[in-house]
This record gives C-alpha cells, sequence and structure tokens, in this order.
C-alpha cells in the first residue's frame, strides 16, 4: 500500500538523477496513472513520448540548455530581491536547476507530453486574457504521472521551457503539425535521497471562504 | 492507509451529490492536498474559493445552467456520430450532465480554483497556436485536490463552461481584476456509489516510444 497523502506531501523537484534505465513494469505503472487522469469529456487527447534513445535525448538537452540559462538570467535577478533565507533557497534551486540543464541527456528517460487541442472544448480560449484552460485536459494525466513516478522511487521535475524552441522540440521527436508540446519531465532513480519535505504556502494562505479574499479557517 | 493506484483507477466523474455538508476536517484535507501540488517556480499562483453559501451557489448555477444546455446541443450532434455502445455511454453522460446543470445549488461545496497569470512564466503565450502551459502551475493542485476527494469518500467533477461567463462568475465571487477561473468542480458525498471503475484508453493508445506514433509496449 501506498499512502496517497504520503506521496503527494514529498512529491519534490527532482533534478539530480542516476542514468540507470528504469525498468518496463516501473515505467508501465506510471504511464498507467497518467491513462487514469480524468480529461474534458473522457476526450484524453494528450499522448506521451518515452524518451530513451541517446540521440533523441542530446537533441532535447540541446534544445533545453541555452533555454535554460536565458531564463536564469531573470531569475537572478528574482533572487536579489528576495528576503535573505529564500535568497538562501533561490539559489540552491538555480544550482539544481543548472544541474539538470547540464545533464539532462543522462536521465534514462525524458516524459513529453503532446495534445492536440482540436480535440478539446477550451472554454477561455475566446477571452481577453491568456488561455489556459487546455491544460484542464493534459496536467491532471501529468499529475498522476508524477505523483505515480514518486511512488515508484523515481525523481521528477516538471519543466516546460522546451516551449520557447517547441518547434525544434517537434522537430526532433516527430511530432506532427497541429499538437502542442506541453510538459517534459526528466525521469529516473534520485542521486542521493531524492523525495522528501516540501515548501508549500498554507492552506489559510491559498483557500478563500465563499469569495475571494476572505481567509477560510 | 489509502493507496494511491487504487484512488487513481477509481476517480471517476460524478455528478449525483447529497446536499450534506462536508466536515471541516475533511476539506481540510482536500485543500492541504491542492497546497501540496508543485507549480512552475514553486509560485502557487492558484486560490481556492471553497463556495458554501445559498446564495453565491445559486448565482453560480445560474452561470452554468443555461452555459451547459448551450454546450449539451452540440454534444447531441457528437454522439449521433458514435458507434451504438459509445452513443450509450454518452447519452447517459448527457443526463448525468443535465442531472448536475439542474442540481448544481444543492452541492454542499463548489471550489472555484482560480489563478494569476502574472505570477507566472507562460513559456507558449506566444507561440502561434492556443497557450496550455498556464494550467500547468494550476491542475496539478486541481487533480491533486480531487484524488483527496475520492480519498474521502467525496464525488466530484472537473467542469470549465463557467468561464463562457468569466465575468459574471468572477462579480458572484468577488474575484478581483486580472484574476483568472480555471476549474469549478463541485463537491459532496454521492448518490449512490460514485467512485467505482472507470473508462480510458490503454496505454499502448497513449503513449509512444521515443518518437510520435511509434507504438510504446
Amino acid at each position: 500500500m501506498n499512502d496517497i497523502y504520503e506521496m503527494m506531501s514529498t512529491l519534490r523537484a527532482v533534478r539530480r538523477l542516476l542514468p540507470d534505465p528504469i525498468p518496463d513494469d516501473v515505467m508501465d505503472r506510471v504511464l498507467q496513472a497518467a491513462a487514469w487522469a480524468p480529461t474534458g469529456g473522457n476526450m484524453q487527447p494528450w499522448r506521451v513520448i518515452v524518451v530513451t534513445s541517446s540521440e533523441r535525448k542530446q537533441a532535447l538537452a540541446d534544445i533545453y540548455k541555452p533555454a535554460w540559462y536565458r531564463y536564469a538570467k531573470g531569475y537572478d535577478k528574482r533572487i536579489e530581491q528576495l528576503p535573505a533565507d529564500e535568497a538562501e533557497k533561490a539559489r540552491r534551486n538555480r544550482v539544481a536547476g543548472d544541474y539538470l540543464a547540464d545533464h539532462l541527456h543522462e536521465a534514462p528517460t525524458i516524459l513529453m507530453f503532446v495534445a492536440d487541442p482540436q480535440m478539446m472544448a477550451i472554454t477561455d480560449a475566446k477571452l481577453d486574457r491568456v488561455s489556459m484552460v487546455g491544460g484542464g485536459s493534459v496536467y491532471t494525466a501529468v499529475q498522476n504521472a508524477m505523483l505515480a513516478a514518486r511512488t515508484e522511487g523515481l525523481g521528477c521535475v516538471l519543466t516546460t521551457l522546451h516551449c520557447l524552441a517547441e518547434q525544434e522540440v517537434k522537430e526532433a521527436l516527430e511530432i506532427p503539425e497541429g499538437w502542442a508540446t506541453l510538459a517534459m519531465i526528466p525521469l529516473g532513480y534520485p542521486i542521493g535521497s531524492g523525495h522528501g519535505p516540501i515548501t508549500r504556502q498554507s492552506v489559510t494562505a491559498l483557500a478563500f471562504d465563499d469569495a475571494f479574499g476572505v481567509t477560510w479557517s
């Protein structure tokens, strides 16, 4: 028995992965977990590419690495504005992010979640703000996959920086016209402990009672 | 112990809910599960409004009901094109959807997940396709909340049709300018069994081996 609350409360972003391959039965359970997720109209408009060849992993790493170091410049500026304890934590995340960018091709597996917006009813597509609802039929599966990875003792982290060069990613993985890339998840057994305590805001800070801004208690 | 795979594999869309209130400790665990979810840069750019007053639930029902019946017209047309067994299932979903639309105000609780795109780095915002990545920092929390609801014996279903009248929803729940509404989740103890087997595509249909279109086996 794998307690669901224990898994949720220890699902850390793990960016340091051993190169050891993931057994097929373990990968099967991770993919099955994703397949169980609810999607709009039960359309399951997503697919996941399980990338394991050196060549394609290298191609993804070659796309991700410059995107990360460009992004990290802005991240460094944000760090300077943080209080000391938060800045220290953010600096450790920066180092872990650098490690991931430098070693992405060494992960045994990289999951790439893709989706076809034509298979979705995206109810906020025409609003005067950035659309986000399409993600509702994909990140439910992504979260299930990450929780299953945690359950199986695998480390993982949800990344989206590859979207900054989506066309190159699509060429590298032969993703057809019309499909979008939503999540890139390096997956492998952790170097070191991997899972453990997470830092999150309290329920009191995140939940409201009956109307926005009213503290839930 | 609540086995994570058992919860994932029996998380059905439950649209028929008893009006019985949800105890505070149960709701706390559902909200805590949401709070544990990973988000981009650990920014947790979402909030959840726990709607329980008759007045505000009625306001949401008044928005949702006409949106559902407009949407259902297109759904009926899709049903006509399905093979007999799928059409039968779709017709049952239509009836359950009608039930939800007619009884939404009777649910003891309605969760409304909102998010501030200003707190996110949405990497696909400038691509020549509908953006979906913003959902990656919200639906992870939504999925955790629904899995926790299942674990606690509650029924729920993820709906997004309220976005068709987002401005009215924002007025009803006093959601400030700049915040987006991403998921409305009626929550309550199920009428009847609630949870149980789900119909999903197989892993073989959803996962690819190293490149798009190559069956994973």
